[in-house]
This record gives structure tokens, C-alpha cells and sequence, in this order.
């Protein structure tokens, strides 16, 4: 773009780039029989544009600070500009997707989008209730973070013209990756190293959103206080914050999720079994090893 | 949806509902050859879905409290709500738009999504700086809806089969009768009634956006310190925007404006009089017609 203000935002959206895990997905997904080069390239950039786009909305939603190690559009510049960048990397996500050409991965593209949007809306209205159970947990990550794993494994399969089974292999193998993903993601928000997360530990219970360490240690039988403290009556002060995570800590609950995120990744590498032996499907077994042993 | 709260704004947004001419633009323009009913409707849907999604937005970016006579979600609800169901929404149309099961039609759309929010994001920048020449105008206007109503023409003649020639001719047809529409608008914006709109009058000059009237009343020597009032010092009480609506109606800028509206829509007329006479063609000569005489 030639705007300079567009240019500046642009870098700094994307010269503070994530793990881009998403587009390795479609690429690794797309390699297990010949795919046209363009279509995975746009279907990939389509994947982490969409991501991009609904992390900008979120950070605004949760008037967040940080991202990545740098400042949010909402903090750096404002309310408007993190709307309009937010929708216009929407737009050119779903132009990406369209420029693939096929008709099945757009609507898996779209589908994806509309899930995103409704587990948001969902997660805004119902946010500060408890009780909330695992599976509203599951419903929760699985329209936050999974089905878009799953689309974009799916979807790249569909491109090299995979066979029915493979494609539903791979989408299988995304699915619980990208569940097993975001448990570590909720474990790492209460026990990781701000450095290298490059956002504050705890926003999740600031922000009231339960995860599954809180709902394990719930059911462990421990005194609930502390963390009913924070979630129901609203205490977001640092104090009331660090002691939830203690108590969580202290209980087992950290290691109980990693437990499953752990049996996830399993899944994962099982859905792998039925795909052909290549350089492909061992790097997709590591990407599932890796994203349970990560720090970050 | 089962969920109380969004009942509630869905029925807030959908049952104060515009004047629908995109949908019928779909659904006239798939009238020359036989259509699939589902796919035009599908169409419609996403047509109307989108416009409904950038009205959510614009409202939160400009602080707007009416649209259609009813309060805006910003108003009743919060930004957070209007952000995610604005997002939602997008997510609809683009699925409803992927229902159709044409990849033309579906490129259309989501290259037609990317040139509205890019004119958002250009207005948002370019809002507070004079000179503004004619030309910029018409830019704006056609990324913010002469664009849409061309996709609506072009994409509902593809549904239809219809030849290339006719697909130009209703693309055409939309993209004058989209002109003309947003000129008649900026007027209405500045002599309409507010009962009627449905909106407070003098929005554009409060919001420091320059429409065609005001250019013309700039261009036509007159004494340009009541616009440069509100436009360049951001004067925006009542007085100082009625002072530049007055000037602006006393000056003729009003019926050259109107005059340049009537202009479009003998375009899209003659547009039309290369397709096949039926009463589809009338209706769109007749919709045409309305638009420019319309008070609302």
C-alpha cells in the first residue's frame, strides 16, 4: 500500500508475526500428492490473514495491550482503526480463499468463519457464568482455535485432490492438534514466562474466561475461593490474580490438562497412521510433539 | 438462535429494516434466464447480509445513536457487541455467498468486500483533509456502494447463465443506479426529513465527510468559511452546521448534485435496452427511476 499510515500498521501486524503454525499446516496437508503451487499459497496466506483478522477484533474486545511482545492496534492507535484493519483483513482473507478457485475449500473456509464468530459471541454473552462444564470448555476451544486447524488441514488436503479417506485423516489429525494446542496455550497463560509469550500471565482469569486448568482444579474438590473470587465477583487485581494461580499450580490441575493435551496430540499422531510414508507426514508428527512440549 | 440476548438483537437489527433494493437487484438481475431459486437466494441473502455488517460497523466507528429510526447496537449495547456481531454477520454472507456453489460469484463478492473495507479505511484516513476533488468522490462512493450494487447486478446475471454481454450490461446497470443512489443520499443527508431518514440531518458534515454538493458549492466561488467551519476547524454544534446547510441549499450546489444523480440514472436506462424486454427490465427501469425521486 502507498498510504504511509497503512504502511506503518501493516509492519507492525505483521513484522511481529506469530509461530505461523496455520499456514505450515495447509502447506504440510497440501503435500502428500502434486497441488498447484498458487492455490496452497493463497489458501495458506487466506489462514493466517483470517487469524490475524480475529486476533486484532479480540484484542480490541479485551481492550488488550500486548501482543506478541508489541503494542495492539487498539493501544497504539484506536478504537476505529482496529475495527477497519480487523475487517479489512477479513475481506482480503475470504478474496484469498476465493482465489483458490475451489468451491469446496471455500466453503469450508467460510463455514470456519462463521464457527469463529459464533463461539466469540458466545464466549462475550456467557463469559462471566459458572458452573461451566468440560464440554462447554471443548465447544469453547474448539470454535477459538480448532476448527480453523481443521480447515486448514482439510482444506489442503482437498487441493492435492486427496482421497476421501486422507482428507478426513488430516482434518482428523488438525482437529485434536489444534485442540491439544490451545489447552497448552490456556496452560502456558497461567504458568508460562511473560517474555516469551509476550503478554501478561494470568489475562485469562482477568478476562473471566475459564479454562481447563480452573475446571480441574474445581473438581478437584479444593476450596473454589480463590478462584470464584476472581471469575464470579470480578477481583482483577494482581493479588486476587496471583493467588488463584498458586492454588491452581499447587493442585495437579496444570498437569491433569497437560495430561490431555497430551492425549490429543496421540490422537493427532494416530490420524497420521492411515496417510502415506513421507517427508510430510513426519513433519506433521513432530509439529504434534512439538506444540505439547512448547514453552511459548 | 436459542439464545435470549441475540434474539434480541437480531430482532433489533432485522425488524427495522432498510428499503432492500440489493436484494432485489440479485434477484431482478437473475430474472433473464432461468435461475436455481436456492442459489439467487442464497445470493440475496449474502447481498443484504453484508450491507446489514458494514451499517454495524460504521455505526460503532462513527459513534452513530439512530439508523432506520432505531438505535444503533453501539448505542443500545456496547462496542464489544457491535464489533462481534458486525464480525458475525460478515461470516454469514460470506457463507451465504459460498452457498451458491459459483466460484465467479463468489470472487466477485469477496473481491467486492475488499474494496469496501478498503474505502473505509481510506475515508477514515483521508476524513479531516481538504482540498477533496470530484474525483476522490466518486472513488469513495463507489467502494461504498456503487460496488455492491454492481456485484448484486453482475453476480445475479452469472447465476442465471446469462450471456457475457448482458452480465456487462446489468453490471452496468448496477454500477450507475449504486451512483446515483449514494449522491441522492449525501443530499438527503443535507434537505431530507429526519423522520423520514430515520437519522438526524447534516451527519456527513458533523462526521467531516465532503460530499457532492458540498464540492460543488466550494467550486462554484462561493464563500467557503461555513463548510471550512465544520470541515477543517471540526466545528460541529448545531449552529455551525445549520449555518453550512443553509449556505449550501441557498447556493444551487443542491439541484446540480440532483442533476448529476439523474445523469447515472439514464446511464443504467440505457444500460438496459440491450436485454431482452420483460417485466424484469421494467422493474428495473422503474427502480431507476425511484431512487433518484425518492425522500428517503
Amino acid at each position: 500500500t502507498e498510504d504511509e499510515q497503512l504502511s506503518d500498521i501493516a509492519w507492525s501486524l505483521f513484522s511481529h508475526r506469530g509461530k505461523l503454525i496455520r499456514p505450515a499446516l495447509v502447506i504440510l496437508s497440501s503435500g502428500f500428492h502434486p497441488a498447484a503451487a498458487g492455490q496452497v499459497t493463497a489458501l495458506a496466506a487466506a489462514v493466517e490473514m483470517l487469524h490475524t483478522a480475529t486476533l486484532v477484533h479480540d484484542d480490541l474486545i479485551d481492550s488488550a495491550s500486548l501482543r506478541r511482545g508489541a503494542p495492539t492496534l487498539n493501544s497504539q492507535w484506536n478504537h476505529s482503526i482496529a475495527v477497519l484493519i480487523g475487517d479489512y483483513l477479513f475481506s482480503r482473507a475470504a478474496a484469498l480463499a476465493a482465489e483458490t478457485g475451489n468451491i469446496r475449500v471455500v466453503n469450508i473456509f467460510s463455514q470456519t468463519l462463521t464457527i469463529i464468530c459464533d463461539g466469540e459471541l458466545r464466549q462475550h454473552f456467557n463469559r462471566e457464568q459458572l458452573p461451566y462444564s468440560v464440554d462447554d470448555y471443548y465447544r469453547r476451544i474448539f470454535a477459538k482455535t480448532a476448527a480453523l486447524f481443521a480447515a486448514a488441514t482439510e482444506a489442503g488436503a482437498i487441493l492435492s485432490n486427496a482421497p476421501q479417506s486422507e482428507i478426513q485423516a488430516l482434518r482428523d489429525y488438525g482437529h485434536n492438534v489444534g485442540l491439544a494446542f490451545q489447552i497448552v496455550d490456556d496452560v502456558l497463560d497461567l504458568v508460562g514466562d511473560e517474555d516469551k509469550m509476550g503478554k501478561p500471565a494470568g489475562s485469562d482469569l482477568r478476562q473471566r474466561i475459564i479454562t481447563l486448568p480452573m475446571l480441574y482444579f474445581l473438581s478437584q474438590g479444593s476450596d473454589p475461593t480463590v478462584i470464584r473470587r476472581v471469575i464470579d465477583e470480578g477481583h482483577r487485581d494482581t493479588a486476587s490474580v496471583q493467588a488463584a494461580i498458586n492454588a491452581i499450580r499447587a493442585s495437579g490441575a496444570i498437569e491433569a490438562a497437560l495430561a490431555e493435551a497430551r492425549r490429543f496430540s496421540q490422537y493427532a499422531q494416530e490420524a497420521l497412521q492411515t496417510l502415506p510414508v513421507n517427508q510430510n507426514r513426519q513433519i506433521l508428527s513432530d509439529l504434534a510433539d512439538f506444540i505439547i512440549k512448547r514453552d511459548y
